[in-house]
């Protein structure tokens, strides 16, 4: 753990090019970067998506076929895979409303208010329904980041895959499930990374953001 | 700012129900939250998506109409509207490159890639590209949540609001953009909020994650 800031991590943070295939994240990093995952914020809070992390070298070596031949997902230790649910059903709504009545107790708020869910989700496509499953997913991507920088661990958002092959490889279609976004953890190859050294790209607060007084 | 970790800070917030409306996010949190999301990482650089700050009373009056009368929006301070570019253009990703180019000097491969990036683009369907702008915005939603936490600042994510006409109060269409999702920012209200007290619903990380070695 740093003391810096999140604009500090988020300074020292950048897409990792080249990772040094010598280093591994440590079990205790890996674990509190999975727990801010388990503890992110999503929709209703239904968490409908879930993390695969992939150390096994035949497989993160198939992935890397699947996305380029993208280096730091077998240069890395650990290759996080966010996998969003297919579809919203009502059997997958019942197991969140059961887990809030567990922790909260069983308030007729609750069942009202998954009840109210499941008529709005269940009947959409099912294209719908994913593409809302995996911006949930992004919220976690985005604290997943923040979590590796805190760890000063590397990492790399990785879009550019072939998801159809990557849910093959892994065996997500038949749990209902659709690879989103891939995140290699590691270390940066210092030596190694052309990008290490240039400067971070970010449009100016003029450009992005209008107040409205 | 607090020494807080981040996991802490995940542990802190949740989705604030009830703002106290006689309290104001301070301009210098206010300025650190906004840098975070300046700073968020998006596919290929290129943060496709806008922020607006909305303190206008008027304004969040007319939106919270628009949003279920959700009472953040009106007792929070600060009122975020993520909206994300209703397409990639070959002159939105000419900008990206040109910025590019300033930070980073006039290298061939900048030139090449967001080349490669526009005939990958632009051909595809308005939506498609609506949606996949619209994701780099949840990286940022997440981002922000965690800014908001370090700064002790409350913030309540929404997704349940009409975005046409968030877009026509706001005139977002005229611009190319289109309201993704709503973050009040605020302080809780200890007595007024009925989730406050409420243990905080999540997954095992056995439900979660599968590890595949």
């Amino acid at each position: 753990m740093t003391n810096k800031t999140l604009l500090e991590q988020l300074n020292w943070r950048y897409a990792t090019k080249k990772m040094d295939a010598a280093k591994s994240v440590p079990q205790e990093k890996l674990d509190t970067i999975i727990e801010a995952i388990r503890l992110s914020p999503t929709s209703s809070g239904t968490q409908p998506f879930e993390l695969l992390v992939v150390t096994n070298p035949e497989l993160r070596s198939e992935i890397s076929k699947a996305a380029s031949d993208q280096s730091p997902i077998t240069d890395g230790s650990h290759l996080l895979v966010f996998a969003a649910w297919d579809n919203y059903t009502e059997a997958r709504i019942d197991e969140v409303a059961k887990l809030n009545v567990e922790k909260r107790g069983d308030l007729p708020l609750i069942g009202q208010y998954y009840g109210n869910l499941k008529a709005s989700y269940v009947p959409r496509d099912a294209e719908v329904n994913y593409a809302h499953a995996a911006r949930q997913a992004y919220i976690a991507l985005g604290i997943t980041m923040v979590a590796a920088a805190e760890q000063e661990v590397d990492c790399t958002p990785m879009e550019g895959f072939d998801p159809s092959k990557v849910d093959e490889i892994l065996g997500l279609k038949e749990r209902g499930l659709r690879s989103v976004v891939l995140l290699p953890l590691g270390y940066r190859d210092p030596t190694g990374d052309w990008l290490l050294n240039m400067p971070k790209v970010r449009k100016s607060r003029k450009t992005m953001v209008t107040q409205i007084d």
